[in-house]
């Protein structure tokens, strides 16, 4: 596929800097920026290289700024096109005017992704890997960024290809059965076919269940931190942020909103949500809302860190608080999490050795001196491993939605197929189920895929990438 | 200027974005990124040439990005060291990851206008041009570009050379006869030193005089738009700025904070400034602070737009207003506008025909309807070039403070070189003179310079420039 426009963006951030890269790529980028350039040879310049000169408008003679000019020639370049990125002071002003200068010569201002669709179009890379450039430039995790550049070296892609390529050898066998229609030949071993789906399923399957991890990796571990009034939660919130986030207050009940920010542990990205204390008799009504809404928020957590006042409450009746919160959630993750270690006697503190809350044991910790914070950090990383929510960033982890459902219909697919075959099905049923399951895989690197589904996938981009 | 260490910083705006620019520079800035680079012969390359690859932390092994590093070879770069720009995927995190890598390998955290300061040690720039570059990233209409592009390539610093250079002789020649002291030589022609001194210190003049315009390209031009309360100044300034910044409201005295915007009209940067409405009963007491601070608001502006209701006042309250809003600033501009055109009888406007305000025509509009605004725009730039506040920016402009304030203390210096001459002075005290005006003038593009000096420019850049 060749586009015969040449499309023009900013790729850098908008703002002030020292530096500003507007990016030109298409057939006539070389040519455009020659016509425009003081280094009137440009054109006739190998690909890159770098040239330092002016930029002026033929029209008028106006300077727009001195630049340095980076020259791609096709196919060497990130969309395969000739393609040319101009540095230029990082002034908005300048960048303005070197956009409408170009677009006066015959550019078009590039859509959302389009640069790395079209890169995508030319087969530089596969849908999965352009998907992977968007959540490589959000990561913000060391996970996070391992997986987005895994995903962009094509780690993902080919472990698709490969099981890919295993089902479409049984496929095409499959497919030339149904040439033969009559003749009840059977080309494609049915023994090796049912192993083969077990193995393909069971990948599937692995990087199905990867999502879960995935999803975490990309969008961090909500943890609901829930718990009595003036058990110190904003307390510990705040030490554990380092920064005085939350309104921090002697009052209970002084936190009626839900306060989340985020924090980086081992590379996972922990978001923690503060919540109203929970009591039963709520002194007003908007402590009353703000003990609902509590509610739904734990519904929404990967883990809840029940928090305690050590000389407040016993063993027991944590258990029980924990228990009647976690009752419309059984599988919810708890950390038992006991706070002012420091006021406490030994008396109260007796009680809660080998305390244990949901198979784990509590922590016992002194927010406001910021004593026992890094216990809890390692209980933290433990509890989320343990509940599968972290694993080692060398498999192939699957953080992305379209593909964890793409995958889902592939397993549907494959399945059917393996029913098909138990029950001695027709050659004509399980060739199209299985298609379909090729298809649904195809459709996660793009080898199939349809004009909306790019439109929905690179409109998502910024400009300019 | 040789620097040993290796310096490194973002040279693009922080933030999301398609791409980022991490710039190195010094001594070691080619093998520092040849030793975490894919192509290990970076290091062989020539200048002025791009290369893909990733760069991966060679303790550990992990992946930081595919990048394309641009090489530039000594003295063929900005700070005329060796350098390398490494184009990475525009996200903080990929950022933060390499430049904590290329610091861990021995570059250093630049500073604020570093990689400038070590162009200007190592004469890619003088101090004059140096300054220009960061006027180019602030400039924000077509006037302060062109005159900061004008700075930047040599125009101000060429002027001041040629001056400078016909001074030396001259200075020299003194200097030569100081050294004959005791035996009364004149090498240095003093008919000719006087008439050479007359034309520099009419140059000098000039570019002083220049300041004043070349503040206002800088900054932009002050206009305080005052009158009665609900005579349209918020409709007025709306329109203007064809978008709803100020509260618009029909109950009289709405407006009581300044509001504060800016338009550019034909590339000058003109800011409005709305004031309270000025009646001399204030209805409370903040309303009586508004209009005392509208008062002092007129004190720092450039031009005073004065507008009325052409159905409420009669010309004699117009210029009675005026006169009373500018006792104190006998030399303000202001430009009459009469609003509410659409409302006005032909007996209220009768007695606006050929209404002159401050010797110019008043101006008729209906802001409301966004009708006579081309005019208004007309009228105000005319105000404006009359008042010797725009000219055209072919010729040198002086922008900085600190130039102007060199320029000054150079005048000074050469009035006294003059009067020396005129009493008969002695060489010594005229060389004295001479050289302290060679110094001031030499300050401007840095031929003389201190630490001190470089410090307090260079600190004023952002990090990365």
């Amino acid at each position: 596929m060749i586009f015969s426009d040449t499309i023009v963006a900013l790729a850098t951030p908008p703002g002030v800097g020292a530096l500003a890269i507007v990016r030109v790529a298409g057939p006539d980028a070389i040519g455009l920026v020659a016509g425009v350039f003081s280094k009137r040879n440009l054109a006739d310049q190998p690909g890159h290289t770098l040239h330092y000169g002016t930029i002026r408008d033929p029209d008028g003679g106006a300077l727009i700024d001195e630049v340095v000019v980076a020259l791609y020639r096709a196919p060497r370049s990130f969309t395969r096109e000739d393609a040319v990125e101009i540095s230029t002071h990082g002034s908005d002003y300048v960048v303005r005017q070197l956009l409408a200068l170009l677009l006066r010569r015959g550019a078009r201002l590039a859509e959302a992704g389009e640069f790395t669709k079209r890169a995508f179009l030319h087969g530089a890379l596969d849908l999965a890997q352009a998907e992977a450039v968007a959540d490589l430039i959000a990561a913000d995790s060391a996970l996070s960024h391992q997986v987005a550049l895994n995903q962009l070296r094509g780690g993902f892609s080919q472990e698709l290809r490969t099981l890919r390529g295993r089902l479409v050898t049984f496929a095409s066998l499959l497919e030339l059965e149904l040439d033969f229609g009559e003749e009840d030949v059977e080309f494609a071993d049915r023994t090796g076919l049912r192993a083969l789906l077990g193995e393909v399923a069971d990948r599937v399957a692995a990087l199905l269940r990867s999502f879960e991890l995935g999803n975490v990796i990309k969008n961090g571990i909500t943890v609901v931190i829930a718990g009595r009034p003036n058990a110190g939660k904003s307390t510990l919130l705040n030490a554990l942020l380092r920064e005085e986030r939350a309104i921090v207050s002697a009052i209970p009940g002084t936190t009626r909103d839900f306060i989340e920010d985020e924090v980086s542990l081992d590379g996972l990205r922990f978001r923690f949500v503060d919540t109203a204390g929970l009591r039963d008799d709520p002194a007003d009504e908007v402590e009353a809302i703000g003990v609902q809404r509590t509610r739904q928020r734990i519904g929404q957590a990967a883990l809840l860190l029940y928090l305690f006042d050590l000389t407040e409450l016993t063993p027991a009746q944590v258990q029980a608080e924990v228990g009647a919160l976690t009752a419309a959630h059984p599988a919810l993750p708890v950390l038992a999490v006991g706070n002012k270690l420091d006021l406490s006697t030994a008396g109260q503190l007796a009680g809660f050795d080998d305390f244990v809350v949901d198979g784990t044991a509590a922590v016992r910790l002194a927010a406001a001196r910021g004593q026992g914070l890094e216990a809890l950090q390692t209980a933290l990383l433990a509890r989320v491993r343990g509940a599968g929510l972290a694993g080692h960033a060398g498999a192939t982890i699957v953080t992305n939605v379209r593909h964890a459902r793409a995958l889902a219909v592939a397993a549907g697919h494959l399945a059917a197929v393996r029913a098909g075959l138990d029950a001695g099905q027709g050659t004509e049923l399980l060739a199209a189920d299985l298609r379909h399951a090729l298809g649904a895989l195809g459709e996660i690197t793009g080898e199939i895929s349809s004009d909306d589904l790019l439109t929905s996938i690179f409109t998502q981009f910024c400009i300019g990438k």
